[in-house]
């Protein structure tokens, strides 16, 4: 039976897993991203992993898929420049074919999750889905009519939509970007903002305030912290209010570590989804689903990738 | 030569036209959409007007199109709560279809703008194009993958998306919607916001200021109206950065009666798009293009839906 193997390139770790043609992981492996820097020896041990999890008889194995963070070019198959991983325009899938001569597609993490939560997981049957993932950033992929939308090649940036164009805090730089007020960087710019503006709360404590010590926070009962998760939960749901408005998916799934703050946060975010959609088709009958796949999505919408369902 | 209707219902006029197969127009006519009152007496004028162009033959008539403004649900065929028009969930669809004893497909008249923009127009030849009617609103149809797009029957509100939730003169109503910021509407609620503020401008002297007495008033040198235009154009150049992030169209097609501003509008832009995108892949290459079909765009995009380019 062929086999695949998907690739995800993180910023702190890079994993690789084989599975067979039904999507089911095999055997997996890591290593850590950076270490030893430069791009060549990267790719070195990116090659090592992927050979360590690559079946025994090589003509067993039908294609890699990779997936890395943006911005980066699918057709050309080359990692531009990503904020957290040396690469510079560097044309990986040139360079993996080169070395293991096999098919290799790549695409953006966000995308390949997007693939993997509708094959495998919480947007499973559905026609058209919106995913999104908030954690220190807002990532976000398409699946429209059933196939991962890629507009010319970029598409799917919901987290660099402006939202909040006219936003006191932003500057120059963050341009009200729906990541700018609705991530884990937000909660955290908020939390340090409160402290700096003299507000009672525990937070003050800290030398550097984290989304997760506000998560916490907030738990604990600190007011402070309950305002910010509340608000960060709003400006989500404004983003979803105007993504439904657009394109009226018949779901949401969102994952990433933000969504992990749960009640508190989701429940602002349908509040704001109902006061900002214009009408009730807007939000009746379109699902707002936790994804299902966990840490594991990028190697499993990698896989997707590989094995030709990403269109 | 079997010929189909299109029908294009305004909150003035009502159109319809007879069309052949290969989307040329033969026959028009048009009535006042409102006059004597009620749901009953503008069906009535809307029948005795299909039937003033249709063929002789009642064989040779294929289908009607019929374009009408939202919401309306364009599966069941109804007409939901359009503001200048009182129909009030009406059955349009069926309507029609018992009198005329044809089919009859519905849907709104931005998308069938898009539809129409993109089979005859600005878009024709392109895979992703946005559609955007700026007038007193803001319209917006999406053709993704070649087809319109219309997620659960009601997408495509760009309208609607929110660029600018923290905008200072948005009340609880207006939301920071992309209309609210960047429309004829827009444009009259700033002169008079200016006048109000005491600015110094030649639109103190009006006693109620339209978007178009702005645009004159710019183009005559006064420089608080070239400024609401600057600053109008800007936000639908932050709309289009946002839209552009989103689908990466091909092109975005622009219409409608602010757009006849020109230069003075797609300036500030064009600015704001380069400003607020995150890399050049969102700008470069995707087209910006003014419509190409007037005000007959609803009458031929109705044409092309009932000819079954809809999807």
């Amino acid at each position: 039976m062929s086999s695949v193997i998907g690739v995800d390139i993180g910023g702190t770790q890079m994993r690789a897993a084989r599975f067979n043609s039904g999507l089911e992981m095999i055997e997996r492996a890591s290593r850590p991203t950076l270490g030893e820097q430069g791009v060549d020896s990267i790719v070195a041990r990116l090659i090592e992993l992927i050979e360590q999890v690559a079946p025994e008889d090589p003509s067993e194995l039908a294609g890699i898929g990779v997936g890395a963070p943006g911005p980066l070019d699918p057709d050309a198959g080359i990692i531009r420049t990503p904020p957290n991983i040396p690469f510079h325009h560097t044309p990986l899938v040139d360079i993996l074919h080169d070395a293991l001569h096999v098919p290799v597609l790549l695409d953006n993490d966000a995308n390949l999750a997007a693939l993997a939560e509708h094959r495998l997981g919480a947007g499973q049957g559905t026609q058209n889905m919106v995913y999104l993932t908030l954690s220190t950033g807002l990532g976000s992929g398409l699946i429209l009519n059933g196939e991962l939308y890629r507009g010319r090649g970029q598409a799917g940036e919901a987290g660099f939509t402006i939202i909040a164009a006219d936003h006191p805090a932003s500057g120059p730089e963050q341009h009200g970007y729906a990541e700018f007020v609705a991530s884990g960087t937000a909660i955290a710019r908020r939390a340090t903002e409160a402290v700096q503006a003299g507000k009672q709360t525990t937070l003050a404590e800290l030398d550097t305030i984290t989304g997760e010590d506000v998560a916490n926070a907030a738990e604990a009962g600190d007011p402070v912290a309950q305002t910010i998760i509340r608000e960060t939960g709003r400006y989500a749901g404004i983003l979803i209010a105007s993504l439904s408005m657009l394109l009226q998916p018949d779901c949401f799934v969102l994952g990433g570590s933000v969504t992990q703050i749960g009640d508190r946060l989701f429940e602002p975010m349908h509040e704001a989804l109902r006061e900002f959609a214009i009408d009730p088709v807007f939000y009746e009958g379109i699902d707002i689903r936790q994804a299902a796949l966990g840490d594991d999505v990028g190697l499993y919408g990698a896989a997707a990738l590989a094995l030709g369902y990403g269109g």
